[in-house]
């Protein structure tokens, strides 16, 4: 088990084109080194609770990963995402659009919990940060969409240090209880 | 010391006013537990060596801490930076502009090692993290700018676990190494 990793971007060793020409299922198998299929690993090794905070999620393998998760009734998927017009989504399978997406209320229709937080003039909910069954977080520069993963240098830092965990489990917790 | 810390923006303890109304040089006792002053204050506790990988920066009190450390002939700061128009940047003192900035440049004038990576369309050099000394690390979704401190929700991760430590300071030499 992954204690602390760190990984970096654009992906080098599988290209968006490949993925969607496979099962998205099958991506952990097909290129078990890329960055992204091992990102997607730790995602899918969830097993009570996903917490993600994400300023833009966009790329499908994220949100099918999340999508399978909240199928299972053990597991609690809940997403804190920005309300206004995503701006790190160009290039990503969805465009520029306004959040949350059509996609994301479809996620929330199949049980992912989602909070949207819009805020004035040019402050942003930021953030980049998801946690795993509260023991694994990770964060970063890294936002969930195509063109930050294929395009554009970001990283991932991916820790079980239970303070880092615990503090960050906290401010997710004070996102979910704004009103 | 700190070995592993997590700071929350938008700050909340002091403000952007309060902090020009005062000499920067005294931020760290003026208000210590404000989140900006505690992040500022591990960026001053370094003695050898300040890499920073970071999209924007644009926020005065993070470029005078980088001054007054380039001014020790003992330490060497690094800066690698997006060559693009800096898009963080609206809200900060500096405003839109062409990175890297004028005070960049300034800095660079007076010793600042800088690198300044530009790419292609929508692809950014969209770090955000730093080395202390090679053995501390901060990374992220905060950018040093005005707006990302006192506008948006931003978080900023601080280890000293050395794996991460190095895989980082890895990933800052391959910049630095980029023709
Ligand atoms: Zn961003
Ligand atoms: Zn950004």
């Amino acid at each position: 088990k992954v204690s602390a990793m760190a990984l970096f971007f654009p992906e080098t060793q599988v290209t968006a084109k490949e993925l969607f020409e496979t099962n998205p299922d099958v991506l952990t198998a097909h290129n078990p080194d890329s960055q992204l299929c091992q990102l997607l690993s730790v995602l899918k090794s969830c097993t009570k609770s996903l917490d993600v905070c994400m300023y833009c999620l966009s790329y499908e393998p994220f949100l099918h990963v999340m999508e399978e998760l909240s199928r299972d009734s053990n597991i609690v998927v809940r997403v804190v995402t920005n309300g206004d017009k995503g701006r790190h989504t160009s290039g990503s399978t969805t465009g520029e659009e306004k959040f949350p997406s059509k996609r994301l209320i479809q996620l929330f229709k199949k049980g992912v919990q989602l909070k949207v937080i819009s805020m004035a003039d040019e402050a942003l909910m930021h953030n980049k940060f998801a946690i795993i069954d509260n023991s694994l977080l990770i964060n970063g520069s890294l936002n969930w969409t195509e063109n930050s993963i294929f395009n554009s240098y970001n990283d991932c830092l991916i820790t079980t240090d239970p303070r880092l965990v615990f503090a960050y489990s906290q401010q997710f917790n004070e996102f979910w209880s704004l009103d």
